[in-house]
């Protein structure tokens, strides 16, 4: 009976999500789900990215969050359009709370949308959200085992940034075990090994990001 | 509709939390719910609490996760009695799942148990296990604004461990700001600031443990 009410909701959200896809695919908007745990970077590698790519490429972003409005207020400063939903007890965005602030921003004006999700590696991988890819930020803190308790995450991602590569001096976490472990669930995702903080790794990101852009852009044209 | 099934599903949850609370209570065993995001060292902290409490404490531990038994099985390295729950999808542990769990330790052998809930900060926060405490680890490569996002978490718990702090060299995080944030949610909780890593602060957080015991024992011999 549980897990009956379970697939219904998440069939109904797939439909809303769908819908949301073909809204962006009108509007030319490329759009990106980005997932972490709490404070592994997502707002980091957003303000990043906005910085280094401000100037050719317009950006909107969806802050996703429990409760509060300062990643929005940080977006903000940036000058670029942003919306931000509060799930009030809701641990993961899902495709209507989505629908809401799409239509709450100007589609035409942005080419890059960032859906920043709710801080959590388990409900956000299971609900669609009608983006073209999704990407997980994990931070190296967070130590290398995380693959083999949040497979469904990393096995549904088309990216995996590792994050905070610059602690890794001070940390116990083996890059290539926990490569390997992600490739094993998932072995068509990439993975950038980055640092908001020194910019290490950022550009590749950008270049994937921008080849993403691309080939969407051609599919449009067709 | 929604938040009546919601309201139903926690009033039934309370009413089991309440039977393991005096199941624990009647077997004269003092438990701790740890609840923190994935990685923040929930069980660094049982691993380390286990090595210095062993020869004075006997201790038990329930270690819930989405899936692996990663954690049990380093927990069993120390030769305390662990059960794993796997939640299958859901991010958090119930009173349920703790019920089924308890059934199967020897709990006259224990006389603190560890209740190691999944790495969430959200909905662990709204569902009750029946543990006589509720304790936060937070990490600070987390960033020091996480009580604004999740400030139930904050609001329910009565210890905030701050871990990691042999990175805070490395880190931007004000201890000041965040320990005044934290406060403000909850001016009755406790904070103590750790590392699992150095062993720093391990101590008083040792002492706080063995006081909320003593505490306890003496309420059950009343």
């Amino acid at each position: 009976m549980e897990i009956k009410v379970l697939k219904d909701i998440l069939g109904a959200n797939e439909q809303i999500a769908e819908r949301n896809r073909q809204l962006l695919d009108s509007n030319g908007v490329f759009a990106v789900n980005l997932m972490s745990s709490p404070g592994a970077g997502k707002t980091s590698l957003i303000l990043e990215t906005i910085k280094r790519l401000k100037g050719e490429t317009r950006i909107g972003v969806i802050e996703g969050d429990v409760s509060s409005s300062i990643d929005a207020e940080l977006i903000g400063k940036e000058g670029v359009p942003v919306i931000q939903i509060n799930t009030g007890g809701e641990c993961h965005l899902d495709a209507n709370m989505t629908h809401r602030a799409l239509s709450n921003l100007p589609l035409q004006d942005i080419a890059l949308l960032f859906i920043e999700n709710v801080g959590n590696l388990i409900c956000t991988a299971e609900f669609a959200l009608g983006a073209h890819r999704k990407v997980l930020i994990s931070s190296t803190p967070e130590g290398d085992d995380k693959p083999f308790k949040y497979p469904l995450m990393f096995h549904k991602v088309d990216v995996v940034l590792v994050n905070k590569i610059d602690l890794l001096l001070h940390l116990k976490f083996d890059t290539v075990a926990y490569k390997k472990a992600v490739k094993n669930l998932n072995d068509r995702v990439e993975i950038f090994e980055v640092s908001c903080t020194t910019g290490q790794g950022i550009d590749q990101w950008l270049s994937w990001i921008q080849n993403q852009m691309r080939f969407f852009e051609n599919l449009q044209e067709r």
